[in-house]
């Protein structure tokens, strides 16, 4: 599917359905330490990455999103305290495919 | 207005016209260096911090959000390229007021 945001990049070609992500930092993570994974949007045209994270009780500590090229993005996030967290991974305003992730954090 | 997303934590309160931005790095960034706002969600209940910024041809090379305490965000991105970009800011689902702020890299 093609997107309908209203945002100013969405009249180019996107299609959320396209992006993949990987790594261990979708499934589990551990406070203190830099976990992370990779979103791969090269085939999902132009738009805007978003994620977020949130924990149990409070926002996640920090969110890092480096574009590495060709729309590929390595994300980093720290969580401070334990418990179940919920990544969502968007490109413009549709979510991706596994998005939202659900992480333990143990 | 309350929030109607679909995600989980959208089950808590939520008002993303309460949210404040502010900082230079909503109307004009440099290249090569860190551009900085900061988000203030103190007062808009419950949800997650989007941030998305995109340029004039390819993505922003670098976001980085941080939590500094009690809601409140400390976004630093980094760009390549000259131009005018867009910084969307979203909690969760509701764009904030101002959002999409358009950005000059001169």
């Amino acid at each position: 599917s093609t997107s309908s945001s209203s945002g100013s990049v969405a009249k180019l070609a996107s299609d959320a359905s396209k992006v993949v992500c990987r790594g261990p930092g979708l499934s589990k993570a551990v406070v203190g330490q830099k976990n992370t994974f990779s979103v791969d949007c090269g085939k999902a045209g132009t738009n805007m990455l978003m994620v977020g994270v949130h924990g149990p009780r409070t926002p996640c500590e920090e969110v890092y999103v480096k574009h590495v090229g060709n729309r590929l993005y390595n994300v980093t996030y720290t969580v401070r305290e334990k418990g179940n967290y919920m990544v969502i991974v968007k490109w413009g305003d549709d979510t991706v495919p596994g998005s939202p992730f659900h992480v333990t954090v143990p």
